[in-house]
């Protein structure tokens, strides 16, 4: 019976957000702006409370032994809930995505077409235990006139509790009905299963954590999915790349944050290249603590180098490993990408302009680089203002998504009677 | 063994169009253009070869009793294979939408960052008893530079192969390889589920043909699906509605072609204009032939209204049969839109620019219209020049769809070396 009522619940939470949904279409950007500068006043007004339900989630996180970087991610102080704040008033800053005419004419009836964009409606999203989430993603949520249903991590619990009930608190003055934020507060499968299913309140759903939540949610899941997910990225050094240029962006893709999807796993290189330059990459790989697991050219003259197996070609290190191989040609580095890429972002360098258009032509992957680190595939790189996340599937939204992945499209007709 | 066999056929056959689909980034729209003309071509010098093959697709039609409209469909004549020809002619002259770049900026760092459209990959189409398909599909998919795999009906299997074999035939004189058009002869359901599942090398799924075909890809398909589906679409005549313009519209909106997506099954009243113009109202419905099914207030002013049941509300009668409601303010009618409609197309007739406004913005519709028929919703019609579909989801396309919706995109970075 317990699993009956909990999950009508979650139904009737979506139904709620469905219909404040609606509402959110009249609205205009000031008010919506309004309303999350009302969210970041009260959230730092009363950043004590929350911090409060925050220590009860970390003492179950200390009971149930969670490492210090899951409790680090978990922790909020007073400077991260103003963050919070900060983060905020930054998205009322952002270009309003929604009611923008991407296109219009007339027919020849007189009949006036307009296509604008308008919100997707609900966004479902679904995370771990990163109570910042449950912030920004309303504020993006709400920027881009939709509502949400906001499904975070159980060992969070108390910690979103908290903020959505501020957040409802200050939403209680705005022009946003409160039910536009919606928390699942039961932890159970059944609530969750309840949630990918509801192809008919939700509108979209967005996976936010690692690759075991993104991929159970794109399994399972009917409703339409928003997919963020792994890079496997590669660099692939020609025969006639600058030395200077290759290795820099190689370490910089490497080393400069190992963990991150957009840091480089495998670097193939040009036999010929590779015959000149083993040197300096020798020196290079040992100076920056790199751990190489080549095929057998590779590991012929690169000391300490680990024999890759089949495995390593598709693995996503986010660590100091990377996998090296050497090839002939281009084409041989274009067919191992195609087979072991995530479609996420590619490097070439190269002085060769043909190679290079080669390259990003042939290549299918959201983000392609010529003699860049692929390390620039992030929306704050590129000047998005807000990131809902990179995206690795090719439709709707492809590499890094701004506010307008969370917009779709109407066309609009005005007419005086017109039939066909 | 057979299963596995013809299943191993099906892969191979996906990956030699995946393959292909990469040779065709490298070409030109005049190169596609010339393959299209080709294609065109040999199709009329040999449509014998296609008219006996469809012979022996007939005769075991007529052996199986299949009804006359399905055997219609099936048909070839002289005059559809040179239409077909037509129509590739056609498609050469609508704008290559590839290769378009949405956006370019420069970061500080000098980094050149372009978004441009791309081809999607691999198609994967999945059609009834149509061959028209094999030769529109084929040539939308490689105009927008995609390979594309054929899953046509069983019944036009001779008819098919025969069109795909000159396609091939055709293709081995241009630059686009033939191998980026697959047809898959094999008839067992094995085959058809390993389309479906194919997300390595297949890109999307476009199924053409009735409801349920299209459900049953959208439920079993791992690969996205581009949805294309059904039409239950409103009238909602307003306090304020111009009689003649009200009348018009619902006649041309239900009459003019019933069993199309964008006819409307369901008329909304307003109580007071319903009050004012029964009178008009009801002679219109018995002028045209048509059966109403009307909730009780109806009924009582109509004469022959059948009572509507609970599933009058969500039937696509395609045909001179209409649901008919009276409400009592606009709210009414956008909550019951809300409830029964599939998003597709819905129109509103009033003289008051704010119920028109207010109707426009809150339902959730590809298409809304102010004062004019839903029959506007057809890529013809908007003069998009070729429609794959109209789209009833949110995601990536909405509405009619082009040979836009046959592409995504690339964020391609030039640089001089640099690092993050």
């Amino acid at each position: 019976m317990t699993f009956v009522v909990k999950n009508k619940n979650v139904e009737e939470q979506a139904i709620e957000a469905k219909k404040a949904a609606r509402t959110l279409n009249l609205l205009t950007t000031e008010e919506k702006n309004d309303a999350l500068i009302r969210i970041a006043d009260e959230l730092e007004t009363n950043f004590e409370e929350i911090l409060a339900e925050n220590q009860k989630d970390l003492q179950e996180g200390r009971n149930k032994g969670f490492d210090e970087a899951f409790m680090d991610r978990l922790a909020l102080t007073k400077e991260r809930i103003i963050d919070f704040a900060k983060g905020l008033r930054k998205v009322t800053e952002l270009e309003d995505p929604t009611d923008r005419v991407l296109s219009d004419w007339t027919l020849d009836n007189g009949l006036q077409v307009k296509k604008v964009t308008v919100p997707l409606g609900v966004i479902g999203m679904i995370y771990e235990a990163r109570p910042n989430v449950t912030v920004d993603a309303t504020g993006l949520a709400l920027k881009s006139g939709n509502a949400i249903v906001l499904k975070g991590g159980s060992s969070a619990l108390f910690s979103n509790q908290a903020i959505v009930n501020i957040i409802h608190q200050a939403l209680d003055k705005t022009k946003i009905p409160k039910e536009a934020v919606q928390f699942i507060a039961s932890t159970d499968r059944e609530a969750t299963k309840k949630l990918f299913t509801m192809k008919d309140h939700i509108d979209v759903l967005i996976p936010r954590g690692g690759g075991s939540l993104i991929k159970a949610v794109v399994e399972n899941a009917t409703v339409p999915v928003l997919e963020t997910g792994v890079g496997n990225c590669h660099i692939y050094i020609d025969a006639d790349a600058d030395v200077d240029k290759a290795l820099n962006i190689l370490i910089n893709a490497k080393t400069d944050r190992p963990a991150v999807c957009n840091a480089a796993e495998t670097v193939m290189i040009h036999n010929d290249w590779f015959e000149k330059n083993v040197g300096r990459l020798v020196a290079t790989f040992s100076e920056h603590g790199i751990t190489v697991h080549g095929d057998e050219l590779a590991c012929k003259s690169i000391p300490h180098a680990v024999l890759a197996e089949e495995s390593d070609w598709a693995e996503e290190y986010l660590s100091l490993d990377i996998a090296v191989k050497i090839v002939a040609n281009i084409d041989e580095a274009i067919d191992h990408i195609d087979k072991y890429g995530t479609k996420h972002s590619e490097a070439i360098v190269t002085e060769c302009p043909e190679a290079a258009s080669k390259f990003m032509k042939m290549v299918d992957a959201s983000a392609l680089y010529h003699n860049a680190s692929t390390r620039f595939t992030d929306g704050g790189a590129l000047g998005f203002g807000a990131e809902i996340g990179i995206s690795t599937q090719k439709l709707h939204a492809r590499g890094p998504m701004g506010l307008p992945a969370l917009t779709t499209i109407k066309y609009l007709m005005s007419g005086n009677g017109q039939v066909r």
